[in-house]
């Protein structure tokens, strides 16, 4: 039984066997499915038409997760420390909304809840060798996320101020209909997407727009600057090296000698 | 007395007991209701239906902006020199407009003054460690200020000329009614914010279009390759000092010896 | 007849002989013509009214393509070869859809066929100093594929989850008529296209994009990130030499001595 | 007499005496100003209502450039040289139009070349310290011709295929009436300007456009990229050491040693 449970343990949660790789493809091709599902479900031509298929494929689909949920409960070490894991609760979201939809009428809220069986292929992707392009960029955004935070911050002030300013001068008659509508317009302006729904129509709403653009056009730069400097110089410093007297431990690459106490570095 | 008031200015101003930390978060929750307030105020529906309880507490911020300006006057050492410093204009254009508000009828515009009380996070968020990335991000801008303003000033000649092309090429017919229309049509394409509330509709004037979308495309790149090499190579770090000893000069702002001989560096 | 043989494959396929240069400079204007000939056609007024002269030239262009393409297969050494590699097909479909014509009526589709002669101008690129600065930044590319991935996937997940909130949040009746349409609206957003075919019409749905389009401001720094930290470093250029004097080892791929000791790297 | 034409040349071509700087700033207004009016002529309103002022203004301000204009033909030294060279030839272009205009009725057009006299402030500019941070942009991106060349090449080439596919896919119904028509469209995706005059109806089509979106939002990576390397690594290499031994003259910053022939080079 061991023996069962350990190889079972190997196939679901690992990648290392031929069985396991399998098992991991099969599932990313089910998930896939499952989100095409939710998707292809959502279109009302295709939903009218092909109800019946859908509904089958569907509990097809939540039949194989639930299969998978109640395996890996079992078969894992400690089950309530995966019930309780991001990861855990991700498998269960994928397959509660489709038992709840036979009770609650009108379900129509349940289908984000699906969608997010999506990130399961995370879990899956964990295993391969991208994880390591993953983790180096996760690691540049995190070491940033200071200097982020605070552009963003800044940026937020900037649209309230502009909007505020905008929902003056153009006011309720152009489509500025209130100061969050104004902040709303403010955003899709400086981030350059420009949907054209609400657009400035005097000469000097048009001159604060044009002000607004060339800003924005020219704050771009930022986040871009911190994300590329971080990527290039990370800040965490990927060398090893510790003074051996001073104990200081973020030197540049080419670093000879400590620039704290002057003691030579080991290479 | 004198101790009271020591008391006080370290509450208010300072952030180091536990007294002046609540103190800064309480202030922070007052000004982002007051600032949601003037937002939703804004909004018709909101503004027609809750009026009164609105007023009530437009004048309960006022009040407590109010009391606080006041603290400030009277425990600040120098109260002229706090009432003139930037911080203190804001705070008083804080509390002004409500006042004000009740002589003026239509006091519409002095909305946009009200949302400068967003400004007074910037003081909360000066006493926290958020401060030391605001302030390399602002040392990287303003050692590029040159360079941006070269591109700036170039951006404007090109969307005039732009601008006035396409005003003879695309006429009155199609939007574009002036120069003045047609530089900002010039400066929201340039931009690639693209509202399409004025789009080229001849041949020649979509081919000129795209001419200046492609250019767009590419000179985006020059604030960011600014700002980058900025926060990369921070301009202000060709600080003067030279190793006296191998005469290599590019050291880290907290460097004491020469990373490349070891030699002590003159402060 | 080896002799006119030799003579014929320097000036198609080589460029260091006047006559292969301006067989390269006249092959290059056909081509240029071809595609505006194409380009042209798709024009309903230019099409009705030149129909016969447009005829004719495309004949007389594929007749030369036809020609050209003959004399490659025989005078090249290895004619399947050619005939199967990349610019072998392409070269093949650029003269077919002119004969398929003939025979099919209605042979619209062809069109994206012949419009691939376009791709031809690179083999003859291939034979400039162009070539080197392609060269570089397809490496630089080709470097970050992981990470490009790993981010284009992170944005696809993105886009879907947001995609099928926003179809949640706004509904048919705004536009947002199936999760692909929201998935649509979601990418035309994060990227900061912005079409306004389909915008947001609620507040909560404005609200969230909002959120998206901040978020599509700051995450465009990854790819420029990726891409400025791979021109700038390249990663090849983690090329495997190390000192053997002195144990540095981020030698430039030209280096034949240590430029940190002066010691010979092993090639 | 000489010395008078000394004087006038220094204040005329020169900015290092106080009658030079005053004779700078002066010039910047009138041109200035004189944009402004070609700028404000276009508007209908304004061109309506004041007619008579601004025809006074005109010939005022084209009074002063002739008067400047045959000034600096007569005291430079080479006035052939001059009349030729590029300012020579945009001096004159600020004058003749107006003069034109009297002989030519409906002399619409030549308002492009009156908004020419704008560049004449790139002359005045010269003489200022904002001249190196642009001489350090324009070198950077000279130095990146050849890879920006490529690079737009490349987006040609892309969109006209894409341009050409999607006018098959949509066609003309859809607003996508011809093949340019597409490349346009494609052009305003790629680069993320987004109009929305011209968007994808079919599932397709918007399918093809997501891809289309997501690339350009991945490869403006790329002309950023390479700028951005050239501002921070200058490939022109600002230090001028040259190896004393091989003469190689491209050492990084930090090296001591040729990396070529090994010799030391003098710091």
């Amino acid at each position: 039984m061991g023996k069962t449970r350990e190889r079972l343990y190997e196939i679901i949660f690992e990648a290392d066997t031929p069985a396991g790789k399998f098992f991991d493809v099969a599932l990313l091709v089910v998930i896939l499915l499952s989100v095409a599902l939710v998707m292809l479900e959502s279109v009302p031509a295709i939903r009218t038409n092909y109800r019946p298929i859908l509904r089958i494929l569907e509990w097809v689909i939540t039949g194989i997760f639930t299969v998978e949920y109640l395996l890996r409960i079992i078969i894992v070490r400690k089950p309530l420390r995966y019930i309780f894991s991001f990861y855990g609760i991700i498998d269960f979201l994928s397959v509660i909304p489709t038992y709840l939809g036979l009770f609650i009428i009108g379900s129509h809220h349940l289908v984000v809840i699906r969608i997010l069986r999506m990130l399961r292929i995370f879990r899956i992707l964990k295993l391969t060798r991208y994880t390591q392009a993953g983790r180096t960029l996760a690691k540049a955004l995190w070491a940033s996320r200071e200097k982020i935070s605070v552009f963003i911050f800044f940026v937020i002030v900037l649209v309230v101020v502009i909007g505020t300013i905008m929902y003056i001068i153009e006011g309720e008659a152009h489509g500025f209909t209130s100061i969050p509508r104004g902040i709303y317009w403010a955003i899709v302006t400086l981030t350059t997407v420009g949907y054209g729904d609400i657009s400035p129509q005097t000469s000097l709403g048009q001159f604060m727009a044009s002000i607004v653009m060339i800003m924005g056009y020219a704050i771009i730069a930022v986040p871009t600057g911190i994300v590329t400097a971080e990527i290039i110089n990370p800040s965490y410093k990927g060398n090893t090296q510790v003074c051996p007297s001073c104990l200081h431990d973020k030197h540049d690459d080419d670093a000879k000698f400590c620039k704290k106490c002057g003691a030579k570095i080991n290479p």
